[in-house]
């Protein structure tokens, strides 16, 4: 693997145009490959690859020490440090994910449905691989593993486009990756890295109608912003979660207090976090609901009803409601039963995950129904919203968007499906 | 219905996109009370709508002789003005095409599965509407019908755009469909018609993101380029249906000829018409089946192989393999083997349908498995492919994109789902 393959910065936006479609051109014949091969042959492959991940970890750890000592001289923040730096476990961390994910049952060639029409015509649906799909990230090196293998899993190629901090660690990955794909005979262009950190490449990219089936891109608001803004090619992508948790009249105390603390404080920087909390006018027990999440080191922003509940509530501003904190603050509105709570999540959820307490299920119910989000709970923390806790194995992401796939989404929603029709000679009259 | 709502033209850009973004604001709220209605409440509507287009025949029709009085004006083609004109039969037939669509099984509602997690965790998933659905299209009034009653049966909003020569067509039709609408208590902005011609509204329709959840375009290739090349919002679209029909060495005689002549001469003109025919070298019978679709009326242009066949055969140039020719014309070539069958078809298909007419078990699970299209077929005509052939009933188009759905795309395509999951005051660990 040659991490030297960088385009001269003098090239022109034609040459990054033509360098991304003999990507995509590669990366087609390769899939038209894989999609034929069969669940356990693909299987074998991936294990070999987490094998080929951890026999290659010197490598790829020096690799990603050039990278953090980049890193580190261009002054990036820790964060974004830490999310750059790999060490022995977290190596392992990967290769280990890349065993799950051989692991799961192979959504191709499931028949979704079929059936036998008068004439004859016998119609199954069956589940393909999408195609060729592009990913595009930031600087966790770690997606250069998960992603392109839940790809593969699904008789995907992929195309990886990661950032540029962290070029050296995506090259040694895909090399090593590369090597035990290769064992398993999976053609060698089923996975590939964009040469060139050149930003016209992700233009390209992203236009690629045709050639590239699906964009993925897994980062910051910012980043997925502009996939959204500047695709052609379709784009599986979430953007916030603000994910709200409307607590009704008839919650019961404990369950209430203790969801709505783990929804928000479990973990705050994650996309299912509770970013507002809905009380409704009725529920007897809303003074202590807000004390138990101040005492757990949550800040609290409301109206003027929530601020009244406990004098440590701030007053919160329009645009609190639309707010995602991703850290230990949230919002807090007192709302008069659950119609109001509807159309207050109506107006201010992404979309990503709300949820009701209650004990009362017609109140459930309604709320479940009326609810215009990919998910929706009762009397559960939405910290759940993940494709692990769904059952589902490792994810791409969460997708918020209404097309294609909803919430998280693992292999199947990296399948498309064809229709197969099997006759005897018949004509159409 | 005012028809006289046009926007001024010294409007802006700005006013245009304010325009669309309140048909969507209404369209959004609309769509959410339709997504709360039951089957038997949207099926009701839609039988009083058919009734209501029915009640309005005069007036349609008088509105419609204005379209065509103005088209001939315009000296519109002979093809234009017959697709936009009405007549009673015309009429009638769109109207019954209303109460089919009313009679068709809901699928919003239906759980496409379920489990229960280790934790007590119940997981559904639900089939909902999509939402607020733009329909762009050209000069047929029908399709104001069609995609406005597919779209409100599976309990979308519709927001269309039709073309300007048939506007009093398209206003006198929405009109009738509208009251019959209301009556069955469907909020009367479920359906809308942009109510200007001014291209502006159609880039700020397919610009609109978060406000319109998807488009369709239905329409000749340059509309549907246009939308695809525009479009922020995701598009269901099909191209091109460059269809083939590969004859392999083991087909029935007349099974061949059979399939080969209807797929091609039924309708010249529609998108599953065989476009190609691929004729396997081995193939004892190929002097015939040539010469039966020459017969029957068709020009075919070939290669030097197939040329030698026939001598009525015209040499094809490189275009033709990837030209839709939509009349009675086709390509031919002989192929050697399956293998060169299947890389003809890789590089030249549109992805709509194809066909391999044999005998031979293991040739027809090949062809099947390998072929890349939205449907595959054995032993049967590509003209087949057809929503209401598969059973699916009235279809808003044949999709060859590769995300969402593909093939022939009716009620179940324009819904996606949502995740709900009912707990019992599950935190996540």
């Amino acid at each position: 693997m040659n991490t030297q393959t960088e385009l001269a910065p003098e090239k022109t936006e034609t040459d990054v145009e033509t360098l991304i479609a003999g990507l995509a051109a590669d990366a087609r014949t390769a899939q038209r490959k894989l999609a034929q091969m069969s669940d356990a042959d693909k299987a074998t492959a991936l294990h070999l690859a987490a094998q080929a991940l951890r026999d290659a970890a010197p490598k790829i750890l020096a690799e990603n020490a050039k990278d953090v000592a980049a890193g580190e001289e261009r002054g990036l923040s820790g964060a974004m440090l830490d999310r750059l730096r790999l060490d022995e476990a977290r190596l392992s961390g990967i290769a280990d994910a890349v065993d799950q994910v051989a692991d799961l049952s192979d959504p191709v060639g499931e028949v979704i449905d079929s059936s036998e029409r008068p004439n004859g015509l016998k119609l199954s649906r069956v589940r393909v691989p999408i195609g060729v799909i592009g990913i595009i990230y930031e600087s966790r090196p770690n997606v250069t593993a998960d992603a392109a293998v839940l790809c593969v899993r699904a008789g995907n190629a992929a195309i990886l486009r990661g950032g540029s901090e962290a070029v050296h660690s995506n090259h040694a990955i895909l090399a090593a990756l590369s090597k035990g794909l290769a064992e398993g005979g999976i053609p060698e262009k089923a996975v590939q890295l964009v040469p060139t950190q050149d930003r016209a490449a992700v233009g390209a990219l992203l236009r690629a109608t045709g050639a590239v089936d699906m964009i993925v891109p897994r980062g910051g608001k910012s980043l997925v912003a502009r996939v959204q803004d500047e695709a052609r090619v379709p784009v599986l992508a979430h953007l916030d979660g603000i994910c709200h948790t409307y607590i009704h009249s008839a919650a019961d105390k404990d369950m209430a207090e203790q969801v709505a603390v783990n929804a928000k404080m479990r973990r705050t920087g994650i996309c299912g976090a509770m970013e507002t909390l809905l009380v409704d006018a009725s529920y007897p027990e809303a003074s202590a609901l807000v004390g138990k999440l101040l005492d757990a080191g949550c800040e609290l922003r409301g109206d003027g009803r929530a601020q009244s509940l406990d004098k440590r509530v701030l007053p919160a501003t329009d645009e609190d409601w639309d707010t995602e904190y991703l850290e230990a603050v949230a919002s807090v509105a007192v709302v008069d039963g659950i119609d109001a709570a509807l159309s207050h999540i109506a107006e201010h959820s992404s979309g990503h995950t709300d949820v009701i307490v209650t004990s009362d299920a017609e109140a459930e119910q309604t709320f479940l129904n009326s609810v215009d989000s990919a998910i929706v709970m009762a009397n559960a923390s939405s910290q759940f919203a993940d494709g692990g806790e769904f059952g589902l194995g490792a994810e791409i992401g969460i997708a918020t968007g209404r097309i294609h796939a909803r919430g998280p989404v693992a292999l199947e929603g990296l399948t498309t499906y064809k229709w197969q029709v099997r006759g005897t000679g018949q004509t159409r009259p």
